[in-house]
């Protein structure tokens, strides 16, 4: 035989247990987000490379999977360029489309697109594949699916407790128990703001992260190294020794934001007495924690005050969540954040947004190794008819049938084989019962009924069998 | 504002609505194929293009989707290649990847990839995108979805028999009213065979095909054109004028193939007095019919034996069908058959199979035409609570929540907007119910209830606020 064929590294099939399993998946989380009054698109899985590049970063730009333009690709272009190499530039005379890369840009795309259509808020949810041309490795795929909520053109408060509520609800279905991180663009704004190391903020929450690893020593002097002055790294003491509940992790960051100070102008030759934008930070916080605790009855999950919650730094503007599993040992399973301006690419300004992304992937990766599937996930055949041959067959038929109409998942093995035959195949299929009729049930009007379980085997009439499967 | 971004020809944005109906299309199919005993699988969109290329044809290797290679994509390659244009040779240096053109050479890969994790007969099913550098055109996209089912592994006809109970059962619940066509490929086999014409088996088909609407003459006219010699045209005339019942049709066919006639060997310096081909032939289709009618009871749908149906005729051996919608004008709508050999291609030989697939995007067109969605074929939001301030939004959470906990889908309208405009919103979005909580429902622990279609309000508990909306 020749060679076996394979399919490009990065990329997966999914046979009929996994299709099972992730069908789970998408369908709790599309249930949950139509509760809340979301709504589906679907958009292309070609978008044109204008819409694409450089909105990812020039590493983005190299990820992109680009399709070959039809017909004379060459056409028109000049000799020379291709003297320079396999160049991202002239990748983008070669090719007009690109592979979707995330869902948001494309989503951007469409709202602009499709504006006089649409009412605001606009609240959709999207479940669709993108690719990106990263290097494969353990749980790092080149198509993965990626399931995003956004709210657009509203700047409540609201949307962030109900996305809060979303993923409180998936992970309660799923049976996952999961810490809801929360944090604030803003507070990371104001604590730059307070110690004037504005372009400090990422090295400070890295360094703030390791606390429990390292020590507070080494984190000072890791901030030390990374040049931020000791006058400031004095003054971050209260914020990198953080603790406590919510309120008293709130307390402390008011009262460094100086609240108590009414000075104004707050701020003077880089040196603030008082940072406006990191109390609405706190305040944007305390309103959603409040609203989840007090008005709507809290959560399942713990919801968790987090200054070291710095994802997507240059593209969140408020909140910031961020989900991990209690049970399992791997990365952040959903995330989400607000932001302003998701349109402004394309030439339409002023929607901001807040949304959330369930990593469908590492979800899957989490039910499998708790085992935390329903029983009825599986789409199995219930219930085989064996086939002896075309008298049995014709007998067994208009049963085959009465089973189907009664919402049972029946099959009848086509070719009249040995029983062992076919008994091997459903067992390999898992099915869990086996009708068989041979002359004495003909003669009776009935079916011998085989339980694969228990092996049990019981004559039946079809009402009688209906009933048992269902059982 | 800039340009308005757009996306690449051919492919197409579904909003809310339109996936609420391709779901329903979706589900439905699946959810048949399911209760048949078929099992889902994906493939990912990308294929290595030595498992796509050579596959569809020279017309379809140019139709293909290439994927330029990440990284320097001219690594290696001879720049003399440059000066030919961009050929298709070249695409094939420049791209290792290619996306999916069908589901068909995907299945046959996955087979002869996994066939160590398959139980034969393997029943399996796929819903997904394909992609064509096809000219778009009214009703033909570059992206379009797929949803086959395919049985392999298996000769036994009573999959034939299946598929078409699949068929019959998808278009009930569609309520889509349809004709089944069948035909044999063995039939058209012994029909060449019978007039020493294996070359021109299209020719004839394609020439009967227009006997209703150019008439004998014309019919005969044509064959002649075509090559075809007189006598041949002669013997043939009781073929052109096939017409009855299926039973009077097939009683015509078998005398043609000269069921009458026990001459050993048949056919003699390519004349043949009888066909054995072609009685096997019209034996399946007997047995096809005979099953679907007397033993199962019937189908929904009109089955027609139809000799003109000639699809695919280089791929399939056995049984052929095709679907009709009765009240729309479109082409067919699902079709299929049984090949020999799937995974030939793959060096797996000697397997076969039967399958069918349903033309989504057609089916589509038809229920909207026909306007058949059944009602509850909507995602939209069922009640919405209108937003007033931040104590009324206090009030209503814990009854969104509550709402929300008894299946209906809800929302808040999230800003505290002027009703006017919230009011629009609602019905923009066509929500059927509207909940108001101003001082007086706040004092009574009530709401009042807007029946956005009567425009009727009442003054109810949240308890008489679920029953009323889902009643």
């Amino acid at each position: 035989m020749a060679q076996k064929p394979s399919i490009p590294k990065g990329t997966r099939d999914f046979g009929p247990q996994e299709m099972a399993r992730r069908n789970y998946i998408f369908d709790t989380i599309r249930s949950v987000y139509a509760l809340y009054g979301f709504q589906q698109i679907e958009t292309p899985a070609m978008e044109n490379l204008s819409t694409l590049m450089g909105k990812y970063g020039e590493e983005g730009d190299k990820l992109l999977f680009k399709i070959l333009d039809s017909g004379d690709f060459l056409r028109g272009l000049d000799p020379s360029m291709f003297c320079e190499g396999g160049t991202p530039k002239l990748a983008a005379c070669l090719c007009e489309k690109g592979l979707r890369y995330d869902l948001t840009v494309p989503f951007a795309r469409f709202v602009v697109q499709h504006r006089d259509e649409l009412t605001l808020p606009f609240r959709r949810f999207q479940i669709q594949p993108v690719w990106r041309a990263d290097r494969p490795q353990k749980g790092r795929y080149r198509e993965f699916y990626q399931c995003d909520a956004d709210v657009v053109g509203s700047d409540s408060l609201l949307n962030e407790v109900e996305l809060m509520q979303i993923v409180d609800e998936v992970f309660r279905r799923f049976g996952i128990r999961v810490c809801i991180k929360i944090n604030n663009r803003k507070i990371l704004t104001g604590i730059a703001e307070m110690i004037g190391q504005a372009d400090k903020i990422v090295d400070i929450t890295v360094a703030i992260d390791k606390l429990d690893k390292i020590g507070l020593e080494a984190v000072n002097a890791e901030l030390a190294e990374n040049g931020i002055p000791n006058e400031a790294i004095e003054k971050l003491q209260p914020i990198i020794k953080l603790s406590g509940s919510n309120e008293e992790k709130m307390q402390t960051m008011r009262k460094f934001f100086g609240t108590e100070s009414s000075t104004t102008p707050s701020c003077q030759a880089g040196e603030c007495l008082r940072s406006d934008i990191g109390i609405r930070g706190c305040d944007e916080i305390e309103f959603v924690l409040n609203t989840l605790g007090s008005v709507v009855g809290g959560l399942s999950a713990e919801v968790q005050f987090d200054l070291t919650l710095a994802r997507g730094l240059n593209y969140y503007t408020g909140c910031i969540f961020e989900v991990k599993a209690l049970d399992v040992e791997i990365g952040s399973i959903t995330g989400g954040g607000r932001y302003d301006n998701l349109t402004g690419i394309f030439g339409m300004p002023g929607l901001s947004g807040v949304g959330i992304s369930f990593g469908a992937d590492r979800i899957y990766d989490v039910l499998n190794q708790l085992d935390l599937y329903p029983k009825e996930v599986s789409t199995t055949t219930e219930l085989l008819f064996v086939n002896f041959g075309d008298a049995e067959t014709a007998y067994s038929l208009p049963a085959v049938a009465a089973v189907r109409k009664a919402g049972i998942r029946a099959e009848i093995y086509p070719d009249a084989s040995k029983m062992k035959k076919q008994m091997a195949y459903a067992n390999a299929r898992s099915i869990p019962f086996v009708a068989i009729a041979g002359e004495t049930e003909m003669a009776e009007g009935k079916f011998t009924l085989k339980d694969m379980t228990t092996g049990e085997q019981t004559v039946v009439t079809t009402e009688e069998m209906i009933a048992k499967v269902q059982a």
